[in-house]
């Protein structure tokens, strides 16, 4: 048996009836903010849910809908008394709002977020929020409409939630976020903020990045008069779904990590060009070769429990 | 009022429950075979349909399924008494198999083709078929899956199919093909080889292209033993969609449609370039600018009626 600096899980607490938290406080009342909010609430996880946003529209959608009991214009105010601080915002926001919030955080109060890159929020966090209560986290969930309108309670149900602690990390606020993603439904995994950033440089953000270059071809082609909207049924229609995700969060992403980003962009350019050179040399069996490799990952893919169930575009 | 060379329309003719063709040869019983001739038999267009597959496996079940009423291993054979032939095979194999049937061919036998590429087809069929009666087709249709098991009577219905006629089509042979697709549900469109291949360069071959760089990209990474697949759910969900197409299907339209899909890949590779600058510089307004912009196709497409309604795949 090992230690356990808690005396009971969170889990074994909810399920008497405990709730994990006293006030959450969530910084950002879009489509992920919401939905944690509604998933808390549904589940009885916090006494006392609240919001912030910027957007009054999103405001009074988000307590119309009963993401949260009471949502305010200014983080600050939001996370008086909070001992939990979620920060459903764009990666490019977090620095700023972490700097806003510091001084006014509640002592003990736990900081989470939910950016799909890590190593640079990380870094934020540990020089910003001593005291050991930041944790990195990222949902693997999204939905191509965004907003509060579009929250669920179930939205985290059955997806990936990838924490990155840092070094500061205390194993109890590490714990107690656990507790939360847990019981709202997520399959909990712990790796290094790097780790993270160079897993989703490959699977996610390459591919993003690649979609929107296909998209900007079409355009291109488009404006040089040649009208193919007719017959972008085909190959092209499941990137444009990609390239539907938010124009916004996908520049935040692309400056946040930057560094693997520009790595794997190099690496599936080098593959490209190698098929390119087959098609010139008309090398067929080369040809045929790649392309019968390249089905071993949807394969691969099909064979992890649980992937590719849900419609989730922005991770 | 214009000439029109046959008494009275194809369509005009099925209403009154006279069949088009007497007997309708399909050499290749594949997905498209299969459902071509699963099409006809269902409307009662021809009054005889058989077909031919090296393959016995397909070759029995095409006859199980009803989609022939009588399969041959030779092609010659299953041609002999035919009005119209339908070449369903792969791009590559077209000028063989055309070579083979060209002596046995009836006096006024149709023949029109399926293949993803038209140019190269077109310039073959002008070459080893004089008589006006060669009319290059692309349904534009397919599945996921493929083999006579998956065809499917309805496959075609709301579908595109482009006729690219060449300057020895004789008007009512193209007229009896046109008629042929729009009794089984097809929307006709018809333009020249060259512009069919522009188009699909940029719509068709050049997301599948890129879809197996990205593909063989991660495959790299796994064999350099990153196992990416557990976190592969995301944006690399779709592409794997479009990787898993037949290696074989791909290697020929590769090789059929080089020039324009190596102009397409050099096009593509500009804009992911530029985006890689912007990333590179920290270009934030750009990368927004560009990532808007991507959104245009997509909400092009979804203004074109029709479009994405189905699973295609093999286009």
């Amino acid at each position: 048996m090992t230690f356990r600096s808690t005396p009971e899980s969170p889990i074994d607490a909810i399920s008497r009836g405990v709730p994990l938290f006293q006030r959450v406080a969530i910084i950002g009342l879009g489509l992920i903010g919401g939905s944690v909010g509604l998933a808390c609430r549904a589940r009885r996880l916090a006494k006392e849910v609240r919001g912030a946003d910027h957007d009054p529209g999103h405001r009074a959608q988000a307590i119309a809908l009963g993401c949260v009991g009471e949502a305010f214009e200014d983080s600050a105010a939001a996370i008086d008394g909070a001992d939990l601080v979620v920060l459903a915002i764009p990666v490019g926001e977090i620095p700023r709002v972490i700097q806003g919030i510091a001084a006014h955080l509640p002592p003990g109060a736990v900081v989470t977020d939910v950016g799909s890159v890590k190593g640079s929020i990380a870094a934020t966090m540990e020089r910003l929020l001593p005291g050991g209560k930041a944790v990195p986290g990222h949902p693997i969930a999204g939905r191509e409409l965004s907003g509060p309108m579009a929250a669920s309670a179930e939205l985290f149900v059955g997806a990936k939630c990838i924490l990155t602690p840092i070094p500061t990390t205390d194993p109890v606020a590490l714990e107690r976020v656990r507790g939360l993603w847990t019981a709202i439904g997520a399959d909990v995994l712990e790796m290094s903020p790097e780790r993270h950033d160079e897993i989703f440089a490959a699977v996610s953000h390459l591919p993003h990045i690649v979609a929107y270059a296909l998209m900007g071809t079409i355009v291109d082609l488009s404006e040089d008069g040649q009208d193919l909207h007719e017959f972008a049924a085909g190959g092209l229609k499941d990137f444009t779904r990609v390239a539907m995700s938010h124009p916004l969060m996908w520049r935040d992403i692309c400056l946040a990590n930057r560094q693997q980003i520009l790595e794997m962009i190099r690496r599936f350019q080098s593959a490209l060009s190698r098929l390119m050179s087959m098609i010139s040399a008309e090398d067929g069996e080369g040809l045929y070769r790649q392309f019968a490799r390249a089905r071993t990952v949807r394969e691969a893919v099909g064979r992890v429990k649980g992937a590719g169930n849900r419609t989730r575009s922005d991770e």
